[in-house]
Protein backbone atom coordinates (compact mmCIF):
# COMPACT_ATOMS: atom_id res chain seq x y z
CA UNK A 1 0.00 0.00 0.00
CA UNK A 2 1.39 2.94 -1.29
CA UNK A 3 0.57 6.97 -1.04
CA UNK A 4 0.37 8.51 -4.03
CA UNK A 5 3.30 11.40 -3.64
CA UNK A 6 4.35 14.16 -6.31
CA UNK A 7 7.82 14.11 -7.55
CA UNK A 8 9.02 17.27 -7.27
CA UNK A 9 12.45 16.38 -7.55
CA UNK A 10 14.62 17.71 -10.40
CA UNK A 11 17.78 16.25 -11.48
CA UNK A 12 19.75 19.34 -9.93
CA UNK A 13 17.93 18.70 -6.31
CA UNK A 14 18.51 14.48 -6.73
CA UNK A 15 21.81 15.48 -7.11
CA UNK A 16 22.72 17.60 -4.41
CA UNK A 17 21.29 14.87 -1.96
CA UNK A 18 23.07 12.19 -4.06
CA UNK A 19 26.58 14.18 -3.53
CA UNK A 20 25.58 14.40 0.44
CA UNK A 21 24.95 10.67 0.37
CA UNK A 22 28.01 10.03 -1.27
CA UNK A 23 30.40 12.16 1.21
CA UNK A 24 28.96 10.29 4.12
CA UNK A 25 28.75 6.83 3.22
CA UNK A 26 31.64 6.61 0.74
CA UNK A 27 30.08 6.10 -3.21
CA UNK A 28 31.76 2.26 -2.88
CA UNK A 29 29.16 2.13 0.53
CA UNK A 30 26.32 3.58 -1.10
CA UNK A 31 23.44 2.12 -2.67
CA UNK A 32 20.20 2.77 -4.64
CA UNK A 33 18.54 1.71 -1.71
CA UNK A 34 20.21 4.42 0.66
CA UNK A 35 19.72 7.45 -2.26
CA UNK A 36 16.07 6.30 -2.36
CA UNK A 37 15.71 6.95 1.00
CA UNK A 38 17.95 10.09 1.66
CA UNK A 39 15.75 11.65 -1.24
CA UNK A 40 13.01 10.18 0.24
CA UNK A 41 11.10 8.86 -3.42
CA UNK A 42 11.12 5.88 -4.62
CA UNK A 43 13.97 4.46 -6.47
CA UNK A 44 12.00 3.78 -9.86
CA UNK A 45 11.65 7.65 -9.60
CA UNK A 46 15.63 8.08 -9.10
CA UNK A 47 15.63 5.92 -12.12
CA UNK A 48 13.37 8.68 -13.91
CA UNK A 49 15.98 10.90 -13.70
CA UNK A 50 18.90 8.71 -13.91
CA UNK A 51 20.17 5.54 -14.83
CA UNK A 52 22.21 4.81 -11.53
CA UNK A 53 24.13 5.86 -9.03
CA UNK A 54 27.41 6.10 -11.83
CA UNK A 55 25.62 8.75 -13.20
CA UNK A 56 25.01 10.85 -10.26
CA UNK A 57 28.64 10.17 -9.49
CA UNK A 58 29.77 11.13 -12.97
CA UNK A 59 27.42 14.37 -13.11
CA UNK A 60 28.45 15.60 -9.66
CA UNK A 61 32.25 15.14 -9.91
CA UNK A 62 31.79 16.96 -13.73
CA UNK A 63 30.53 19.85 -11.58
CA UNK A 64 33.66 20.22 -9.67
CA UNK A 65 36.15 19.32 -12.33
CA UNK A 66 33.89 22.24 -14.79
CA UNK A 67 34.26 24.85 -12.12
CA UNK A 68 38.40 24.35 -11.82
CA UNK A 69 39.11 23.74 -15.68
CA UNK A 70 37.18 26.97 -16.10
CA UNK A 71 39.64 28.86 -13.80
CA UNK A 72 42.44 28.35 -16.13
CA UNK A 73 40.38 29.93 -19.39
CA UNK A 74 39.95 33.01 -17.10
CA UNK A 75 41.81 36.16 -17.99
CA UNK A 76 44.19 36.01 -15.03
CA UNK A 77 45.01 32.69 -15.53
CA UNK A 78 46.04 33.13 -19.04
CA UNK A 79 47.18 36.69 -19.21
CA UNK A 80 50.14 38.30 -17.31
CA UNK A 81 53.79 36.82 -15.04
CA UNK A 82 53.43 33.04 -15.00
CA UNK A 83 54.17 34.14 -11.06
CA UNK A 84 50.48 35.91 -11.00
CA UNK A 85 48.58 33.33 -12.98
CA UNK A 86 49.73 30.74 -10.45
CA UNK A 87 48.58 32.86 -7.50
CA UNK A 88 45.73 34.10 -9.32
CA UNK A 89 44.70 30.22 -10.27
CA UNK A 90 45.74 29.34 -6.55
CA UNK A 91 43.09 31.75 -4.90
CA UNK A 92 40.84 30.40 -7.62
CA UNK A 93 40.72 27.24 -6.65
CA UNK A 94 40.63 27.83 -2.98
CA UNK A 95 37.05 30.00 -4.08
CA UNK A 96 35.87 27.19 -6.94
CA UNK A 97 36.69 24.46 -3.89
CA UNK A 98 34.77 26.48 -1.19
CA UNK A 99 32.09 27.30 -3.74
CA UNK A 100 30.91 23.63 -4.82
CA UNK A 101 32.50 22.33 -1.33
CA UNK A 102 30.43 18.96 -1.31
CA UNK A 103 30.90 18.32 -5.19
CA UNK A 104 35.31 19.13 -5.07
CA UNK A 105 34.94 17.06 -1.60
CA UNK A 106 33.62 14.05 -3.55
CA UNK A 107 35.66 14.85 -6.40
CA UNK A 108 38.77 14.47 -3.88
CA UNK A 109 37.49 11.16 -2.51
CA UNK A 110 37.07 9.38 -5.92
CA UNK A 111 39.33 6.29 -5.41
CA UNK A 112 39.07 4.73 -9.31
CA UNK A 113 37.11 1.40 -8.98
CA UNK A 114 35.09 2.51 -11.66
CA UNK A 115 35.23 4.03 -15.28
CA UNK A 116 33.32 7.01 -13.81
CA UNK A 117 36.42 7.32 -10.89
CA UNK A 118 39.09 6.62 -12.90
CA UNK A 119 38.13 9.25 -15.44
CA UNK A 120 37.30 11.84 -12.56
CA UNK A 121 40.76 10.88 -11.79
CA UNK A 122 42.48 11.32 -14.46
CA UNK A 123 40.84 14.63 -14.96
CA UNK A 124 42.21 15.59 -11.63
CA UNK A 125 46.13 14.51 -12.85
CA UNK A 126 45.04 17.24 -15.39
CA UNK A 127 44.36 19.88 -13.67
CA UNK A 128 47.12 19.12 -11.51
CA UNK A 129 49.21 19.24 -14.30
CA UNK A 130 48.44 22.09 -15.84
CA UNK A 131 49.41 24.18 -12.42
CA UNK A 132 52.36 22.53 -12.24
CA UNK A 133 53.22 23.98 -15.98
CA UNK A 134 52.70 27.36 -14.73
CA UNK A 135 54.93 26.45 -11.55
CA UNK A 136 57.14 25.19 -13.58
CA UNK A 137 57.11 28.49 -15.78
CA UNK A 138 57.40 30.88 -13.13
CA UNK A 139 60.33 29.10 -11.57
CA UNK A 140 62.03 29.51 -15.18
CA UNK A 141 61.23 33.11 -14.52
CA UNK A 142 63.23 33.15 -11.72
CA UNK A 143 59.81 34.19 -9.60
CA UNK A 144 60.00 31.12 -7.16
CA UNK A 145 62.54 29.22 -5.36
CA UNK A 146 65.07 26.86 -7.10
CA UNK A 147 65.31 25.08 -4.44
CA UNK A 148 62.10 23.48 -4.60
CA UNK A 149 61.28 20.74 -7.16
CA UNK A 150 58.20 21.28 -9.20
CA UNK A 151 56.26 18.15 -8.90
CA UNK A 152 56.72 18.17 -5.21
CA UNK A 153 55.22 21.74 -5.18
CA UNK A 154 52.45 21.60 -6.53
CA UNK A 155 51.72 18.27 -4.49
CA UNK A 156 52.20 20.35 -1.51
CA UNK A 157 50.12 23.20 -2.78
CA UNK A 158 47.45 21.09 -3.77
CA UNK A 159 48.06 19.42 -0.37
CA UNK A 160 47.36 22.31 1.39
CA UNK A 161 44.42 23.85 -0.63
CA UNK A 162 42.57 20.63 -0.88
CA UNK A 163 42.52 20.05 2.92
CA UNK A 164 40.19 22.66 3.48
CA UNK A 165 37.53 19.85 2.79
CA UNK A 166 38.26 18.59 5.77
CA UNK A 167 37.44 21.46 8.28
CA UNK A 168 35.94 24.38 6.28
CA UNK A 169 32.53 25.11 7.27
CA UNK A 170 30.58 27.46 4.62
CA UNK A 171 29.53 31.01 6.27
CA UNK A 172 29.77 34.12 4.18
CA UNK A 173 31.18 35.28 0.97
CA UNK A 174 33.96 37.65 2.81
CA UNK A 175 35.42 33.95 4.83
CA UNK A 176 36.06 32.76 1.33
CA UNK A 177 37.96 35.45 0.09
CA UNK A 178 39.75 36.06 3.46
CA UNK A 179 40.47 32.73 2.88
CA UNK A 180 41.87 32.31 -0.81
CA UNK A 181 44.18 35.09 0.33
CA UNK A 182 45.24 33.15 3.36
CA UNK A 183 45.97 30.58 1.45
CA UNK A 184 47.95 32.22 -1.02
CA UNK A 185 49.99 34.35 1.31
CA UNK A 186 51.06 31.21 2.95
CA UNK A 187 51.86 29.30 -0.10
CA UNK A 188 53.75 31.90 -2.02
CA UNK A 189 55.42 34.50 0.27
CA UNK A 190 55.26 31.78 3.90
CA UNK A 191 54.65 32.10 7.29
CA UNK A 192 57.37 33.80 8.35
CA UNK A 193 57.54 37.91 8.03
CA UNK A 194 59.45 39.15 5.19
CA UNK A 195 62.78 39.89 5.94
CA UNK B 1 39.39 -31.11 9.63
CA UNK B 2 42.63 -28.34 9.96
CA UNK B 3 46.52 -28.61 9.67
CA UNK B 4 48.58 -27.98 12.93
CA UNK B 5 50.08 -24.39 12.12
CA UNK B 6 52.85 -23.13 14.21
CA UNK B 7 51.70 -18.81 15.52
CA UNK B 8 55.00 -16.95 14.61
CA UNK B 9 53.07 -13.60 15.51
CA UNK B 10 54.24 -11.76 17.72
CA UNK B 11 51.90 -8.82 18.91
CA UNK B 12 54.21 -6.22 16.26
CA UNK B 13 53.77 -8.05 13.16
CA UNK B 14 50.11 -8.43 13.74
CA UNK B 15 49.75 -4.68 14.33
CA UNK B 16 51.58 -4.44 10.76
CA UNK B 17 48.71 -6.49 9.23
CA UNK B 18 46.03 -4.74 10.95
CA UNK B 19 47.10 -1.57 9.94
CA UNK B 20 47.43 -2.19 6.40
CA UNK B 21 44.13 -3.82 6.41
CA UNK B 22 42.82 -0.89 8.32
CA UNK B 23 44.07 1.65 5.91
CA UNK B 24 42.50 -0.69 2.55
CA UNK B 25 39.01 -1.42 4.06
CA UNK B 26 38.41 1.38 6.41
CA UNK B 27 38.52 0.45 10.63
CA UNK B 28 34.69 -0.12 10.67
CA UNK B 29 34.57 -2.54 7.51
CA UNK B 30 37.45 -4.15 8.57
CA UNK B 31 35.93 -7.86 10.82
CA UNK B 32 38.06 -10.25 12.85
CA UNK B 33 37.48 -12.09 9.72
CA UNK B 34 39.33 -9.83 7.29
CA UNK B 35 42.35 -9.63 10.07
CA UNK B 36 42.23 -13.49 10.72
CA UNK B 37 42.80 -13.51 6.34
CA UNK B 38 45.13 -11.06 6.04
CA UNK B 39 47.00 -12.51 8.88
CA UNK B 40 46.98 -16.35 7.95
CA UNK B 41 46.29 -17.20 11.07
CA UNK B 42 42.86 -18.03 13.06
CA UNK B 43 40.56 -15.97 14.70
CA UNK B 44 41.54 -17.68 17.77
CA UNK B 45 45.03 -16.88 17.62
CA UNK B 46 44.33 -13.09 17.03
CA UNK B 47 42.40 -12.99 20.54
CA UNK B 48 45.61 -15.10 21.90
CA UNK B 49 46.82 -11.39 20.99
CA UNK B 50 44.58 -8.78 21.87
CA UNK B 51 41.02 -8.54 23.29
CA UNK B 52 39.64 -7.29 19.60
CA UNK B 53 40.12 -5.04 16.32
CA UNK B 54 39.77 -1.96 18.97
CA UNK B 55 42.72 -3.06 20.82
CA UNK B 56 44.80 -2.77 17.39
CA UNK B 57 43.57 0.09 16.69
CA UNK B 58 44.38 1.93 19.94
CA UNK B 59 47.95 0.31 19.49
CA UNK B 60 48.66 1.62 16.23
CA UNK B 61 47.45 4.83 16.55
CA UNK B 62 49.16 5.21 19.86
CA UNK B 63 52.49 4.45 17.97
CA UNK B 64 51.10 7.21 15.55
CA UNK B 65 50.73 9.73 18.73
CA UNK B 66 53.66 9.00 20.64
CA UNK B 67 55.99 9.62 18.02
CA UNK B 68 54.66 13.42 17.38
CA UNK B 69 53.91 13.85 21.21
CA UNK B 70 57.91 12.48 21.44
CA UNK B 71 59.22 15.39 18.97
CA UNK B 72 57.50 18.15 21.45
CA UNK B 73 59.76 17.37 24.54
CA UNK B 74 63.06 17.09 22.24
CA UNK B 75 65.51 19.88 22.66
CA UNK B 76 64.83 21.51 19.59
CA UNK B 77 60.87 22.27 19.98
CA UNK B 78 62.18 23.22 23.43
CA UNK B 79 64.38 25.35 23.88
CA UNK B 80 65.28 28.68 21.21
CA UNK B 81 63.28 31.30 19.75
CA UNK B 82 59.61 30.20 19.18
CA UNK B 83 59.88 30.21 15.66
CA UNK B 84 62.55 28.23 15.55
CA UNK B 85 60.82 25.83 17.25
CA UNK B 86 57.80 25.70 15.22
CA UNK B 87 59.57 25.24 12.34
CA UNK B 88 61.45 22.19 13.82
CA UNK B 89 58.67 20.38 15.40
CA UNK B 90 57.19 20.72 11.38
CA UNK B 91 60.46 19.39 10.32
CA UNK B 92 60.49 16.62 12.51
CA UNK B 93 56.30 15.90 12.12
CA UNK B 94 57.21 15.44 8.43
CA UNK B 95 59.78 12.78 9.45
CA UNK B 96 57.73 10.94 11.93
CA UNK B 97 55.01 10.53 9.39
CA UNK B 98 57.27 9.15 6.91
CA UNK B 99 59.06 7.05 9.50
CA UNK B 100 55.26 5.70 10.79
CA UNK B 101 53.81 6.17 7.58
CA UNK B 102 51.06 3.28 8.31
CA UNK B 103 50.63 4.36 11.63
CA UNK B 104 50.18 8.18 11.21
CA UNK B 105 47.76 7.54 7.65
CA UNK B 106 45.53 5.52 10.12
CA UNK B 107 45.19 8.22 12.75
CA UNK B 108 44.73 10.80 10.16
CA UNK B 109 41.80 8.71 8.84
CA UNK B 110 40.72 7.90 12.07
CA UNK B 111 36.38 9.34 12.24
CA UNK B 112 35.19 8.74 15.54
CA UNK B 113 32.95 6.41 16.13
CA UNK B 114 34.31 4.42 18.64
CA UNK B 115 35.81 5.52 22.44
CA UNK B 116 39.65 4.66 20.82
CA UNK B 117 38.79 6.83 17.86
CA UNK B 118 37.39 9.99 20.15
CA UNK B 119 40.39 9.26 21.91
CA UNK B 120 42.58 9.63 18.96
CA UNK B 121 41.04 12.42 17.45
CA UNK B 122 40.97 14.87 21.09
CA UNK B 123 45.11 13.79 21.06
CA UNK B 124 45.57 15.09 17.45
CA UNK B 125 43.69 18.38 18.65
CA UNK B 126 45.80 18.47 21.42
CA UNK B 127 49.00 18.20 19.20
CA UNK B 128 47.58 20.40 16.57
CA UNK B 129 46.62 23.07 19.78
CA UNK B 130 50.32 22.58 20.82
CA UNK B 131 51.74 23.83 17.61
CA UNK B 132 49.07 26.36 17.13
CA UNK B 133 50.74 27.75 20.61
CA UNK B 134 53.76 28.05 19.13
CA UNK B 135 52.51 29.55 16.04
CA UNK B 136 50.97 32.13 18.39
CA UNK B 137 54.14 32.76 20.20
CA UNK B 138 56.44 32.88 17.12
CA UNK B 139 53.77 35.52 15.80
CA UNK B 140 53.65 37.67 19.21
CA UNK B 141 57.33 37.52 18.88
CA UNK B 142 56.97 39.69 15.32
CA UNK B 143 58.81 36.26 13.56
CA UNK B 144 55.65 35.28 11.71
CA UNK B 145 53.13 37.16 9.70
CA UNK B 146 50.52 39.39 11.24
CA UNK B 147 47.99 39.18 8.79
CA UNK B 148 47.47 35.22 9.25
CA UNK B 149 45.33 34.13 12.34
CA UNK B 150 47.06 31.72 13.81
CA UNK B 151 44.42 29.08 13.84
CA UNK B 152 43.91 28.80 10.51
CA UNK B 153 47.74 28.71 9.34
CA UNK B 154 48.07 25.70 11.94
CA UNK B 155 45.02 24.17 9.86
CA UNK B 156 47.11 24.90 6.58
CA UNK B 157 50.14 24.10 7.37
CA UNK B 158 48.65 20.54 9.18
CA UNK B 159 46.94 20.37 5.76
CA UNK B 160 49.98 20.61 3.39
CA UNK B 161 51.87 18.13 5.80
CA UNK B 162 49.30 15.38 6.65
CA UNK B 163 48.36 15.45 3.01
CA UNK B 164 52.00 13.21 2.53
CA UNK B 165 50.11 10.32 3.43
CA UNK B 166 48.29 10.44 0.50
CA UNK B 167 50.74 10.33 -1.90
CA UNK B 168 54.32 9.65 -0.07
CA UNK B 169 56.15 6.30 -1.12
CA UNK B 170 58.83 5.54 0.95
CA UNK B 171 62.25 5.10 -0.79
CA UNK B 172 64.96 6.62 1.08
CA UNK B 173 66.41 8.15 3.96
CA UNK B 174 67.45 10.90 2.15
CA UNK B 175 64.31 11.37 0.45
CA UNK B 176 62.54 11.88 4.09
CA UNK B 177 65.48 14.66 5.24
CA UNK B 178 64.81 16.38 1.49
CA UNK B 179 60.72 16.27 1.72
CA UNK B 180 61.52 17.69 5.30
CA UNK B 181 62.72 20.47 4.32
CA UNK B 182 60.99 21.32 1.27
CA UNK B 183 58.10 21.41 3.57
CA UNK B 184 59.80 23.35 5.62
CA UNK B 185 60.88 26.08 3.41
CA UNK B 186 57.46 25.92 1.65
CA UNK B 187 55.51 26.66 4.81
CA UNK B 188 58.06 29.27 6.19
CA UNK B 189 59.90 30.91 3.54
CA UNK B 190 56.91 30.67 0.77
CA UNK B 191 56.98 29.60 -3.25
CA UNK B 192 58.43 32.75 -4.02
CA UNK B 193 62.00 33.47 -4.65
CA UNK B 194 63.04 35.44 -1.69
CA UNK B 195 62.52 39.50 -2.42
Amino acid sequence: MTTARRDTYTPETLLSVAVQVFNERGYDGTSMEHLSKAAGISKSSIYHHVAGKEELLQRAVSRALDGLFAILDEPGATTGSAVGRVEYVTRRTVEVLVTELPYVTLLLRVRGNTRTERWALERRREFDHRVAELLGAAAADGDLRGDLDTRLATRLLFGMVNSLVEWYKPHSAADRDQLAEAVVRLAFDGLRTAG
